[in-house]
């Protein structure tokens, strides 16, 4: 039988890859990753004994399934010639198929959440109970790590109701320690390569057919951040010079619930879209947790 | 509460409408339509006495849901400015929405099969036994309609065994019969006007930048179609003048299981997408049933 492979977006994080492994492991298919995997997703692939998801390489001919992503802009190289046989995400949506694939999607915190949602009776035919509880324990950690324990403005009534119901299966009794253990398994970002602390995460958007790359980080103590700035700063329009229209990167202190913000590019747009004031390329924003349901819709309004 | 909008696409057919009234039903919306009623879908609601949901103008502003649709030029106007809340559909995908939005799309033969499908427990719950006797009747007339009575080849297993499901609770015991009794009822195109004909069942489409306006009937005897070929070529013809790439016309005889396929554009384009030696603008092409399954993915080859 040809192989199906399920993957997440490029630069993975913990939901993009416990997504695709337990989605995967629900239907037999085969997980896959389209990048190194960052410190937070291997503590948890750890902790469940879980082996990390090959490398995928182009996926022209190839027949896959798209998890916590759906733009082709963040997918696979040569996902326009795959045969793409269903999707399965929480992001905004600009997608087109010249045929009818199984797309889902809903507002959840997590891809995760959704997952679990609508494969529960598959999760409980599994006959394996070890097997069952390493899905249950990975999607519990997906959906902890993406609703940044249920801090992140994205977090639904729903992800706290099911992230419950995975923690009961997966025999974890503390849910919130749990999180804040993963959340800080990426730990400091003290003597990391800047290069490693911004595109860890960073996605591409098209806003208007402006190119916006945006990374973000999350960490404990936001003064670790102040060290470095030059340094990022550099790098932030280095990355811009060419490529991008705009570069933005994104500290999110997940103790404190808030954000530094650094830029490279248009200094009137990035002011008028967060209503804030620049001193020089960066502005700590109080409250500012999600790239997906902050940055990004504040950032498309105005170009 | 303000009020939220159920529709389906323009030049309504019965999937359509059916849909949009069950699915409102079911979660307490308001059910629209964005154009008028054929004789087929009259059929249908009297059979189940239903009223015919309102009509529709601009949408702009307002709180919508699409079923049975999901590119905005098959949608209602002012749909880029509506606040769209979910979308419903078994149609190939040309979507994009700022923000997460529940999407549930599967490569079913109707619409009305993943209605069913998923708000099984939703239609349990209705206290009404008329009523809910009434939502499976519609939701069983929209998928012998759109299966063309499970002759179309975008018909599934699952089609089939929801169609049987839905008919057991809608009291229908002969569900073929009930299903050719549904297609009769657009009954003889004789006496109709040309435009009637080809405008009662018409969608646009966009092939890399061109536009393509593809129209379709359904009737019992195809030689009808033979007596009023010069009117329709003539209607064609003027319909394509400045506003298409091409129009198409498909008369499908849903007893022989085939179509006349009639055109205006560009005569090798349409010949190299079917792969068909066409003597005048027309010719007749067995086992031909279905516009999305068929017509559209071979001519969108072509552009």
């Amino acid at each position: 039988m040809e192989e199906i492979y399920v993957f997440g977006h490029k630069s993975p994080d913990t939901d993009t890859i416990c997504s695709a492994i337990a989605y995967a492991k629900i239907k037999n298919w085969t997980p896959a990753r389209l990048g190194e995997i960052n410190e937070e997703t291997k503590f948890v692939l750890d902790r469940f004994d879980i082996h990390v998801p090959e490398l995928l390489g182009n996926v022209e001919g190839k027949k896959v399934i798209l998890v916590d992503h759906n733009e082709f802009q963040q997918s696979a190289d040569g996902i326009e010639k795959a045969e793409i046989l269903e999707v399965i995400d929480h992001h905004k949506i600009k997608f087109s198929c010249d045929k009818p694939v199984k797309f889902l999607t809903e507002p959840s915190g997590s891809t995760a959440t959704i997952i679990a949602k609508y494969f529960e009776s598959d999760i409980e035919k599994i006959k394996s109970t070890d097997e069952k509880k390493k899905i249950n324990g990975l999607l519990l950690s997906a959906v902890l790590s993406d609703t940044v324990v249920f801090k992140s403005p994205t977090t639904t009534e729903e992800d706290k109701k099911i992230a419950n119901d995975l923690a009961k299966a997966a025999g974890i009794s503390d849910i919130i320690k749990f999180g804040i253990d993963i959340k800080k398994a990426n730990g400091s970002i003290k003597g990391k390569p800047v290069e490693s602390i911004i595109m860890a995460d960073f996605k591409e958007f098209d806003f208007n057919g402006n190119k916006v790359g945006i990374g973000q980080t999350e960490i404990v103590d936001i003064n670790e951040i102040y060290e470095i700035k030059d340094e990022i700063s550099k790098f932030m329009e280095n990355l811009k010079n060419g490529k991008y229209e705009m570069t933005v990167f994104v500290a999110t202190d997940i103790i404190k619930e808030g954000s530094e913000l650094f830029f490279a590019g248009d200094k009137s747009k990035i002011e008028k879209a967060f209503n804030a004031k620049f001193e020089g390329n960066f502005v700590y924003i109080p409250g500012l947790m999600s790239r997906k349901k902050q940055v990004v819709p504040n950032l498309q309004r105005v170009f």
